[in-house]
């Protein structure tokens, strides 16, 4: 039986809307197709416009030591990234060289960095908000790549892609109603495109034995919600959206505080813009001038 | 006295342009930043438009393949990114957890994965232009973040940053030709943004004793066209395009032909999107509403 995912990217190469970068999982992409990731941007812009949210767009590295405070390099060490970079002289210089042109691993000489790759769009927001929010919570509009270890032949599985996030920080009943009202907008948003959506409260991939009743104790408090549609195989539908109620995993190490002086929780709602847009092309196929009119208006009038 | 990098970087994060990362050369942009970076963008598409140039976005990240066939890894070690993960089991995990929890360096269980950070945003593209090319070359238009270890209180020197490049792929007549007329254009388009705008022979920083006798070799060949304009400093003025001849070094490697099935030459125009914003607001002041109207009609009109 052919592999759904692999056909799927195959049609995707093939059309030309994805370009072969010599990896699974990494991809350049069209015009054709960022101009289906940036209509949807705009659709989400237009949703947040009463929102009063701060534009902040993120490089794709942060400082090792913002992840550190996470907890992210231990809850997901195998999907996280570290850069390594050479320190070295002109003598493990002309090491590093023979040994490349030896076709040996050069990479003994490469000592670590200061920087990681960024894991979600919003981590480097937390530290710039450190101290008070307002009355009533303050909203923030991210977007940025993030970088996953998980190479795959499912094209909606990258190992570096967008997220465009809607961000909440403030008291923790406000972060709850931001997190409900933007799954519900975020339903109405790619239910609206056409695509088949449904919630379902989920977990994320926490490591090991011990990551397990993580996962586990997050889904019981229904912490996390995502979006689903099919795309390569309609048993298996796949995650396009997420929203999620952070408590103060990230608003007690950044010292971000309510206005009241409690410590303040946290809560955004995640777009995977490539996802929507493989979405999209899954639904309605891989030309996007015979998209449904109702679709293509939504997207382009 | 000041140092002229660093009081630019205040005024930036002051006036809320740039937000601080927790990082010399990581920052966020504010949406007033990425307006400017928006609009620089669709003058370069305005000026290209008679190029008819395959729009491809690349990723952040790109195969260690790609990049050791190029030999950047061997040539600028000390700029380049490899990216490391886990990939161990539960046991070597505790170990993970408990040093990072002891406050020790918890990346010695850390392994190299397939792949690096991306250093310049057309490397990703010749791998998939692989064969022959038609009779007239062919020409690109990419853009993408790219990474550089060079951690600095200049805010024009970040760690990621973007660039945008119209690149051609034929015979070595065609890329010289190509690398002139996108000189031009650079200077015409920056000139008419306002810049004091100069072209000049350039060279890259190859690493080491060996590096400096290659650039030397680059700079009397003219390979390399800098546009510089000054942004902290007159006196030092900054690279914010570059027009560079690569001869064959990327044709070789991935089998790129011309139409008459000699080994291709490749060229490129390189726009440092971030370092154009941050000229643009050195020169005509950090808010865009007061700029010139000459300026703000070519940019926003």
């Amino acid at each position: 039986m052919p592999d759904p995912y692999r056909t799927f990217r195959d049609e995707l190469l093939t059309a030309g809307l994805l370009v072969p970068c010599g990896a699974d999982g990494l991809y350049g992409r069209s015009g054709r197709f960022e101009d289906i990731v940036d209509a949807v941007g705009a659709r989400i812009t237009a949703a947040a416009l009463d929102q009063d949210a701060g534009v902040i767009r993120f490089p794709p590295v942060v400082p090792r030591w913002v992840v550190e405070r996470t907890g992210y390099h231990q809850s997901f060490p195998n999907l996280a990234g570290s850069v390594y970079s050479f320190s070295g002289d002109d003598t493990e210089h002309a090491d590093l060289v023979g040994r490349a042109a030896g076709g040996e691993d050069w990479r003994g000489a490469l000592r670590p960095t200061d920087v990681m790759l960024c894991s979600a769009a919003c981590h480097p927001l937390y530290p710039s908000c450190s101290g008070v929010q307002p009355a009533g919570g303050r909203r923030y509009d991210v977007y940025g790549y993030v970088f996953r270890n998980e190479p795959s032949v499912d094209p909606a599985r990258m190992q570096a892609f967008r997220q465009r996030e809607l961000v909440y920080l403030g008291d923790s009943g406000g972060a709850r109603a931001h997190r409900d009202l933007w799954v519900d907008r975020g339903l109405d948003l790619l239910g609206g495109l056409g695509l088949i959506v449904e919630p379902q409260v989920a977990s994320d991939p926490f490591f090991g034995r011990v990551g397990r009743l993580i996962s586990s104790s997050q889904q019981e408090q229904g912490l996390k919600i995502e979006i689903l549609t099919p795309i390569c195989a309609a048993e298996a539908p796949t995650a396009i959206a997420s929203g999620n109620c952070h408590l103060d995993h990230f608003a007690e190490p950044f010292g971000i505080r309510t206005a009241s002086g409690s410590v303040a929780h946290t809560a955004c709602i995640g777009f995977g813009m490539e996802r929507i847009a493989l979405a999209l092309l899954s639904r309605h196929g891989l030309d996007p001038g015979a998209w449904p009119l109702a679709v293509r208006d939504r997207l382009w009038a």
